[in-house]
């Protein structure tokens, strides 16, 4: 199932379950959360008459750095023995088509394509065999960092923490195995990240038991895998797009902040 | 004022104000929250008949690291220029006298006893000559630390992380000057940390400053403003208090985790 979060045509916001694929799609909407069984109300409108939102609005966001060994290698850095986590401000989530901001004491912001983890309950010590029964689905992340911060600052708060510097969506599919997808980034239409999740240092299972171990993981909180080789700058105008097989396409256009 | 988080005789949760000291003093309780001017219910305990909470259930909690001198020093660090900052998820939150719990995967985990800014209201770019009005005001926090892990990660996404690893309190006070201010942080009654919040290298209007330069800061998120020298290990069945002038003590004890 597909799960988004929309502006619908009736003037308010909800969770939804999108049915249909392309020009036929239908938004179903949900009348609470998309945790557990949602329950629907019975509202649907055409999925080009909503607006997407970001699908999720998470109480926590935890990142995987150098988790592919081609993009820790890019910056002479080695993949980790363990995951290396840090964490982005839920200020920071941005919907489909809503504008990355540039801030003006950053010379270099790039894009980072990430698969992202979308946990379904709470959870806490998940051992990796039973790290499935915690997922919610997966949907697509841009972890958007201002580099040149990132490599001055020791600790990448600032840089990976400005608002809208976390694009997500454009929804949650809940039926993926997430273990070899191709994942490919665009920045105006040129290939600029193409890898396959199969390239992750540490697994999905792994990385849920990792992180929680440490944290207490709440529905909604977002766990995103780290970013293949590739990674670029972006300038205002541009359009950025990352694709993940079996979800979609997340789409952000970058402007001047 | 003392503005509190209480679980009280009744059986409930609720914001409250805090009347009078000692053995005099009184809870008030809050109606909704206690941001702008709090409506009072009318109910009030007796302080000893309530049990306090941590005073404020923050979306983020900003840290900013090595912002007193003679701390950064004890690790050889320098200063930086700017504010190094980074997050503590929001699960790693507890109250006072909740238990801080040792993760088994840590050799050794440390106390930081630190003064934190509890914002009022939404903010972003704020200036430092204005950020006083941004502020609810002050409560104090103890930024606990695995030290092994911190040196080997790299980011402190883990290290900072673990829950119970933020504990706050005892309480908000709304009415404090906080530019310079004794900080003291005693492991089973000895001092180990004491020092002034006039040592902070980056000032409180200017962190507020540059926080919200960089994200959105919300009602009740939290900035904890660095430690001072003197942090160390803490051992099962140990207790931590740090006492900032014009706040209160914050005690928790030591477990196993």
């Amino acid at each position: 199932m597909r799960l988004a979060r929309i502006a619908h045509p009736a003037g308010g916001v909800a969770f939804a379950a999108i049915e249909g694929d392309d020009s036929d799609a239908q938004v179903l909407e949900i009348a609470e959360h998309p945790f557990g069984q949602p329950n629907f109300t019975g509202r649907r409108w055409p999925l080009a008459d909503v607006r997407l939102l970001a699908p999720i609005l998470p109480s926590k966001i935890i990142a995987v750095g150098r988790n592919y060994a081609a993009h820790a290698s890019e910056f002479g850095n080695e993949v980790p023995a363990e995951p290396m986590i840090f964490m982005k401000p839920s200020t920071s989530v941005i919907g489909p088509n809503a504008a990355i901001k540039l801030p003006p004491s950053s010379s270099q912001v790039d894009f980072e394509g990430e698969l992202a983890v979308v946990i379904g309950q709470p959870v806490k010590n998940v051992p990796a065999a039973r790290a499935n029964a915690a997922i919610l689905g997966y949907t697509i992340a841009n972890d958007v960092s201002a580099r040149d911060q990132q490599k001055s600052d020791g600790q990448w708060g600032r840089a990976k923490g400005y608002d809208t510097f976390c694009p997500l969506g454009p929804w949650i599919e809940t039926s993926l195995d997430p273990g070899d997808l191709a994942l490919r980034t665009e920045l105006d239409g040129e290939v600029r990240q193409d890898s396959r999740t199969s390239a992750l240092v540490h697994k999905i299972p792994d990385l849920v038991e990792f992180v929680s171990t440490v944290m207490t993981l709440l529905p909604g909180d977002i766990i995103i895998t780290g970013t293949p080789e590739g990674v670029g700058p972006m300038a205002p105008g541009q359009q950025v797009s990352i694709t993940v097989e079996g979800i979609g396409t997340l789409t952000n256009p970058v402007a001047a902040g």
